[in-house]
């Protein structure tokens, strides 16, 4: 719980909450299941006063007006699958739900956008997208989440290397202030140099700037065929330093992964199915577009090659839909089958041709801290998941030793010219590191930033700052 | 000259700014060529006290200590190419000419980034990376800007339809702030969900939030073969018509262009050449983007019987370099034929499928106020530049027009949905514009950042805001 004389929810206030969003849709806390005092990273854990599940725009501003006007904290949760603590009430106060706000509002295909609400989940927002003919290319790992979450931690994932991340695909939203303001930033429209661009400052923002009450994404054609490649590789090395070769020669897939047997025997485990070729050490699995069969077929050759010239032990070509669907599968379980409970990780990006170095560092340590790594990477893109696993670990020294490696695995990082998190946001869990690792000017700046949008500290506090 | 209180450069302050650049670096006001008071849009103008032409990051950063400890107004000017009179010194102050700092500091083949001095003239950047085998994607019209230029305008171009604009290709920049402090933002990473995203607000801030002195790009493969379309309509509303149909149809070319018979014959008019079936009332242009010869015949197959269909007069190919370039010289050449000193212009953006419904508004604004306009447009992505021209208008009733014109013109844009500008900024003489149709809520935020950024308000001052 936060020092900071905010006020509590009195009796008053939750008769006005419920005012603004019916009875139906206010849990006091006393009543609030135990999942919304966490995401998936349970470790980082506080009880809002009362929880509220508006459904509309004006609805969120009169929330935000009430709060404003009487200090009181504002938590946004949208799906709940963050992995940084980030819509944890640490502070108490009102958690503000956004499931109900779940409504795709309008496909424009005119101009190529849809405009959606923020609570709308990204499976759902993907597959409605696909059926009419668009794609939407944000793809992060976890489907259950929302738009409006993957907006607020600028969500990468898998189709980033071709795509870019979730930033790269938001033309408009709507924003509620922390004083329930309402603001329309951005929009259809394709370009925008009409000032500060306060869209893309709110996009990352992890719900401490603003609340996003309604988002204006770009739509993309679907590819005609795609076509995956799984390529084992016998050395782990040979694998990543492959990845700028292939840009290089200009082949950009649409996702290209890399990943060890033991991350993908504990996913096949967990999954219980077999996996084609699953003793290589190392592989690389890259999913590729064409406009054409025949031009799949030029592509797959050339890529083929340069794989085999580059150590691979062979090139496996999954071209049916459900061969597709079984490798992605796989590679989509890796973070749960790892458990929830008893990993912490590291979200780290570096330059993609400093991967090799920075998994070789994580190999020595994790040994040289006693700990269990198991880790993963958006090769393509230099974005790696190094999740430390508690194991048999007692209390005491799991903290000392994981707080230990992370401090080890960050410097490397910054020495490499990464970034503290690639695409899973700062939330509460990664505070430390970002003040540790950021230049305390840069940290000024986005201090006064927040002060400027937010001067009374309700907008989910003690979050990223 | 701004009512404010800055301190005037002294004779001690030129000694100073001599120290830091040199003497040869420094001309003072009473040397000072014309052309440093104003940018291409020569209407608006202001002298400088001094200029100074920095070579590396450290000078920039004791120039701003300075500037910052006396409050010193300071302008930075690159190419000096824009329309909006972002770089006129309209506060006096010192003007800070990038010039000297026109390195290409790396290219780094394995990451796919370039890193550069904000005074790399684009045509020269663009021109080496072709060399190497890379494409640097933002291409807006006027290769002589810097890059620098082009980061603090997020100017977008004509490759925009299929690349996005310059904020879609920045990776990093170094950036001195107000008091002279050095940052580093972004880097060679493709992703980053670290804290507010500052690069981005510094992209597009007209150098009033810090002078960048270094910027990351990314670089993409060069496509492997290019071919053009000239496609003529008898009818415009046909043209601008068939732009969402195509994107529908998955064909997104690299450009796509919109202009009309008027534009056209004083471009050819002025380069002295002729074009081909140069007597249709409107056209389009396209240029388009394959992997193979076999893949571009299939595409143009696709597309040709589209325009067709959508009352296209005819689909003219343009598949040698020589052929092509003669069509793409023609549309380069739109704005200098019109003449710079006796124009002004609108450069607003609408979602793409509302481009007929202004340019039809357009026509009736012009004939209504007694006014030319000459309008071309970047069909692909709803941006379009509105030209005033004030052929034999006296005084006073050539700024009384233009002015109405410009009024009903952005209020059209802000019913359509649209912005004040596409891609060639706010500056000095579109500040009125934003702040009618900016929230003044939006304004307030944007006020705070400046006031957060530059407190003693010497970045810039009178531009944007």
């Amino acid at each position: 719980m936060t020092p900071v004389p905010y006020e509590t929810v009195t009796d008053a206030c939750l008769r006005a909450l419920e005012d603004i969003v019916g009875p139906e849709n206010l849990v006091p806390r006393d009543r609030l299941p135990e999942e919304y005092s966490h995401d998936e990273m349970a470790p980082v854990c506080g009880w809002a006063e009362v929880a509220v599940f508006p459904a509309t725009t004006g609805e969120v501003a009169r929330i935000m007006a009430l709060a404003h006007a009487h200090r009181i904290p504002v938590t946004t949760r949208g799906a709940g699958t963050g992995l940084m603590g980030g819509a944890a009430p640490v502070a108490g106060g009102i958690l503000l739900v956004t499931g109900r706000m779940d409504r795709i509002l309008e496909v424009d295909e005119a101009n190529m956008v849809a405009r959606v609400q923020p609570g709308v989940v990204l499976l759902t927002f993907q597959e409605a997208m696909e059926e009419r003919g668009f794609l939407y290319a944000p793809d992060p790992g976890e489907k259950s989440a929302t738009i409006g979450g993957n907006v607020m931690t600028n969500a990468g994932g898998m189709r980033a290397v071709k795509y870019g991340v979730t930033r790269d695909h938001v033309r408009g939203m709507e924003v509620v202030t922390a004083d329930g303001s309402v603001l329309c930033l951005g929009g259809k429209v394709a370009k925008n140099a009409s000032g500060y661009n306060l869209m893309h400052l709110m996009i990352g923002s992890e719900g401490t700037l603003g609340i996003v009450t309604e988002i204006t994404v770009r739509l993309l054609p679907l590819p005609e065929v795609l076509t995956t490649l799984l390529v084992p590789f016998a050395r782990a090395e040979d694998a990543v330093a492959l990845v700028p070769v292939l840009g290089k020669a200009g082949i950009i897939p649409q996702a290209l992964e890399f990943f060890r047997r033991d991350v993908l025997e504990s996913s096949t485990d967990y999954l219980g199915r077999e996996f084609p070729h699953g003793d290589a050490p190392a592989y690389l699995m890259l999913r590729m577009e064409a406009s054409s069969p025949a031009e799949m077929d030029r592509l797959i050759d050339r890529t083929g090659h340069i794989c085999l010239d580059g150590g691979a032990e062979d090139v496996l070509i999954a071209d049916t839909p459900e061969r597709q669907k079984a490798l992605w599968d796989a590679r989509g379980a890796f973070l749960e089958a790892l458990g929830w409970t008893d990993i912490d990780e590291c979200d780290v990006v570096v330059p993609r041709d400093r991967m090799a170095e920075m998994m070789a560092y994580a190999d020595r340590v994790a040994e040289e801290c006693g700990l269990t790594f198991s880790s993963f990477g958006h090769a393509g893109d230099g974005n790696m998941h190094i999740n430390i696993l508690r194991g048999d670990l007692p209390d005491g020294t799991w903290e000392r030793r994981r707080d230990a490696a992370m401090e080890r695995i960050y410097q490397k990082t910054a020495a490499l010219g990464g970034m503290v998190s690639g695409e899973h946001g700062i939330g509460y869990s990664k505070r430390a590191y970002l003040r540790a690792h950021t230049d305390p000017v840069e940290l000024e700046l986005m201090r006064r930033i927040k002060d400027g949008f937010d001067p009374r500290g309700i907008l989910n506090p003690e979050k990223i700052l």
